[in-house]
């Protein structure tokens, strides 16, 4: 392949804020019903009729969020739509629309944020949203990105954090802890190319651990999915921390403790084989990384007959009385409780 | 005054994302109707009913939006509260939610934030609008806040900025220019402390524009008062760019041109003695100054008795058809065409 060696550099300066916002908002098409009037105006219009709105606002800051080494920008673009339209699906809710924010420093060229755009855009028609507003500006360091998302569900679909019962079935989606271990795969391999430029990474053992860390989806399908199966879960959180973490904050809010079971966590193949290439315990790694944007809910013992053998769904443990407290119950069926070990962006590493 | 040598520096890295959150947010009450959960799930539930819904975003980010060397904690969280509050008010719509993301270095300890969040508390508190959600993170360098807010009108009352007709008059609300000289006074003082840490600064003659700098309001007074009037403008849009360049969006969006009178621009007697003292044009800092939040909006030519006298509203100007063109007439009664020389946030300077 013939590499450019001079890329097209075209500075953000040079379109000023206006011109920005309309080149990089140009091929977005309105798709939702409820978005009266989208991009262009002091503020967006929308007609929720007589649904109920969900609105929810994510991050990302350079440096602590992600790197742009091992992070495509269109890639980073997808994800951060993802991100928040998984914070719409633990409501079980349907995302409608995002408002984008951008801050730069001018070491990003225009071609830099059409890649962002481009992977917003992507995941904007994948998961069928319209962009309808956001801001561009420049930034002292790095990049940051905030996104707003807009959701819509009938009042009685809504599931919030704090609707667990004492005896429900804790349930979630997917597989856990694939998404963390691609972050480790790709930090040594930034490491690896730091020492020697010119080596020539073979990721192919990787590349369900890499796709989990790069091009997360979230499970806008569950919704569906309950829907046909009659289920409505009692409570419901994404996994965006850690497992650990989203079952402790079900607890707290729904006042009810909770037995996990380590031999039901779902764990893909490769994910085991590359914690045991680490030298990880993938049951650590499992409930404490963070990024797998499945979700995690609890619904009542009678639906049990609807989900079981489903291959969507796992059932990883029980409610219980909130005095009993948070524990894992280990494959050697010893209790050991439960700690919220899950990503902080505030700690001091 | 005796000062404390010693103020108190909580380090945002010991309560952690979660805790951090719960901290600030505590004290903030639910006051809207249409908020059914607020702070404390994945999404924030709301309820508009048949209102319809309006939401806007703005990112504010330290050296660029902002300078704390003069603009204290506090009145920068009511500030960023107001900015957004006036694209809802430029709908003519009311707000009633914010969702507040803050990403900031570790030079902040929580004390900062504390102040921050009282600003935002107090902001929300005169707007009567509920802080619903919202992010905390670090950042790499500096402050950013990113505010997303939330209003609701009803359909017919929306005024967009493309329904301006060829025969409308050009309203402004209150006057114009203040709050751009406000930040060159600020900036002057900053200039002189840094020469002398010890000089004490008379500002007296300047508090009036030096508020409007700091502590900016949103005309949300409007809405009720032209409801009031029974006038229903035909375009409106807020001015924080810049009159010219307010203008300018009105004109482009509704296909019509403008003639703006120069002896119309209601300037305030401080704005007009201090452009004096700073060897500036007045009228050229009016037309081009920025973060006023008046409202600039277009009423049909037969609503003219009903806003005359009006001491909250000057009519400075009427639209023409398109191919006029945009004009500032002058005193000397030249036409000179408008240009739009408003702040630009991704400007070399």
């Amino acid at each position: 392949m013939i590499e450019d060696k001079n890329p097209q550099r075209t500075s953000i300066a040079q379109l000023g804020e206006f011109g920005l916002i309309e080149h990089l908002t140009k091929n977005f098409e309105i798709n939702q019903t409820s978005t009266i009037k989208g991009i262009g105006d002091d503020a967006a219009v929308l007609n929720f009729a007589d649904k109920k709105v969900v609105v929810s606002t994510d991050i990302l800051v350079e440096g602590v969020h992600f790197d742009l080494a091992y992070m495509p920008l269109k890639h980073l673009g997808y994800k951060a739509v993802v991100v928040n339209v998984s914070d719409i699906c633990a409501m079980n809710a349907k995302a409608t629309q995002i408002l984008v924010s951008i801050a730069v420093s001018n070491r990003f060229p225009l071609e830099a944020l059409e890649e962002l755009f481009d992977g917003i855009s992507l995941a904007a028609n994948e998961y069928k949203i319209d962009v309808i507003g956001g801001d561009t500006t420049s930034s002292q360091k790095g990049m940051i990105i905030s996104i707003t998302v807009l959701g819509e569900a009938d009042e009685n679909e809504i599931v919030y954090r704090n609707g667990a019962g004492q005896t429900d079935l804790l349930v979630v989606t997917g597989d856990i802890g694939a998404a963390y271990m691609g972050l480790q795969v790709l930090e040594r391999e930034k490491q690896v190319f730091q020492v020697n430029p010119n080596s020539q990474p073979d990721l192919d053992a990787y590349t369900y651990l890499i796709e989990r860390q790069l091009k997360p989806e979230a499970r806008k399908d569950i919704r569906t999915l309950l829907h046909a199966l009659e289920i409505q879960p009692t409570a419901m959180i994404d996994i965006s921390d850690g497992l650990s973490s989203e079952i402790m904050h079900i607890c707290k809010q729904s006042k009810v403790g909770c037995n996990l079971y380590e031999d039901k966590l779902p764990l893909d193949p490769q994910f085991m084989n590359v914690c045991e290439e680490f030298n990880l315990d993938a049951t650590t790694v499992a409930i404490n990384g963070g990024e797998d944007y499945e979700l995690l809910f609890t619904i009542k013992m009678e639906d049990f007959e609807k989900i079981k053998g489903n291959p969507n769904f796992t059932i990883i443990g029980h409610m219980t009385q909130e005095s009993e407290g948070i524990h894992l119950v280990t494959r050697a069926n010893t209790r050991i409780p439960l700690k919220a070990r899950g990503w902080n962006a505030l700690s001091e590493e």
